[in-house]
């Protein structure tokens, strides 16, 4: 493996300040395609952030249900190519994996939100029930994970344009934070690093900086969390969906303020919500 | 083709706010599967707003490289499906049109970014040269164009959590804005909209409320626009990508404050900039 890919990059250009104009320098982040391939074929291309690749192809595998668990990845080599990054990964030798993964990739690749796919049906997949999750938390411990999240997002502060998705477990902090130019890259990030931290799914809190997309609130049912935070807005299917599925959708974050959409009953306000 | 579905959807929340707790209503997006079959097999399928459809798959069509102009279209037809909507586009009969969508399919859609893609060679696709296109403006037609945004984003102003993509031509106003819960599908539909109204691509200003990933300058100039402007940041692959393809590119924008990273002669600011 060669040395770590920069992240972000020093560009000139000339802005224009309370009607001066100056050239001057600014961070921006990288974007490069970034292959993953089993068994030696590429199954889908991303465009993101290159870093944290092999949680990124840990977490990929398990949210699109090519794998189950951490223990079925056998090896995985990163390979640096000219335009781009190739994650080849190995899998435990099993026949019937190698099958899942050809049927996958016969039905097309599933990257950034649910794009690639080829029938209306293949979009809105059923998603994993967590209703049976036992997690209660404070709104002081929301709070807390909410907060958690500044002072850990080093690309964020260089660039102000990435997205970030932690892990918190209350009690224990934040297990985790991956950053990516793409919200659900983030997240596939974050799911990777949850598997590699030994922590479950069930124990913590997901919260992304972004608005959330309903293929955000599969991603986080797949990983078995029970509760997902987005710092802005959530669409309505991922709120029908959420709903379904059992999870408790927090989202609109502003300080010490949110709001809960589904399944609040995980969230103690402090106060006797006017439900009706 | 049935009444026009809903963008947004009144839903109950629990919103905590200085330490009140309540429950009421907020606005939110929807986010439906919209799928564009050609030839009656569909080609790819994206999560997107259920508005403007038509523009949106002549959009679609025109920067996935599958017509080449407005007259490459014969018809078109809305299916709205239970769980989401299918556009079925019938093309001009010709076979090297037919041969054309085929190969790409096989390639693999490419939808919201650059996902679906088999290969880090078909991520980062040649880009149009607009280098010819002679457009100039002022600095107080750009904060002109820019300003225009507002007011036009109703889904927007309602939810809070859209994007939106406008086309701008000095001396004429703003031609066109379309929104979307995705950025790379509002672009979509406003270059869909472009070629409805009957404007060249090079007439104008493109506007889009987003940050910028490489697909989007991609998008842009194969519309033909040689100035975009985008309100948030740009990765660095856009810049490169932008620079390349001759480009202007501006970015950041605050107010009547922004800044310009690519191919700047073609902004006046009025001021000579201090550039080495």
């Amino acid at each position: 493996m060669s040395a770590p890919r920069a992240t972000h990059r020093m560009v000139t250009r000339i802005a224009r300040k309370g009607g001066a104009v100056a050239s001057g320098l600014r961070a921006v982040p990288e974007e490069v395609p970034i292959a993953f391939s089993y068994g030696g074929s590429t199954h889908a291309v991303m465009m993101g952030t290159p870093a944290d690749l092999e949680d990124f192809a840990l977490g990929f595998s398990l949210t699109e249900g090519i794998i189950a668990s951490r223990s079925d990845v056998e090896e995985m080599e990163i390979l640096d190519e000219e335009t781009g990054i190739d994650v080849q990964v190995t899998l435990k030798d099993d026949p019937a994996d190698a099958l899942r993964i050809r049927r996958r990739h016969m039905a097309g690749p599933v990257g950034c939100g649910l794009c690639g796919i080829e029938s209306i049906e293949q979009a809105v997949r059923p998603v994993p029930d967590v209703s049976a999750v036992r997690l209660h938390i404070t709104a002081d411990v929301l709070v807390e994970a909410i907060a958690s999240l500044n002072g850990n997002q080093p690309l964020h502060r260089l660039t102000h344009a990435v997205h970030g998705a932690g892990f918190y477990v209350a009690g224990k902090g934040l297990v985790a934070l991956r950053e990516d130019v793409g919200r659900h890259n983030a997240l596939d990030k974050l799911a990777g690093a949850v598997l590699n931290s030994g922590h479950a799914g069930a124990e913590g809190l997901v919260v992304v900086t972004s608005r959330l997309s309903v293929e955000m609130v599969q991603k986080t049912a797949i990983l078995g969390a029970s509760i997902l935070v987005a710092i802005s807005a959530p669409t309505a299917l991922a709120i029908e969906t959420a709903e379904k599925a059992g999870l408790t959708l927090v989202a609109i974050v502003r300080g010490e303020d949110f709001e809960i959409y589904t399944h609040h009953s995980r969230i103690d306000t402090g106060v006797s919500a006017d439900v009706a």
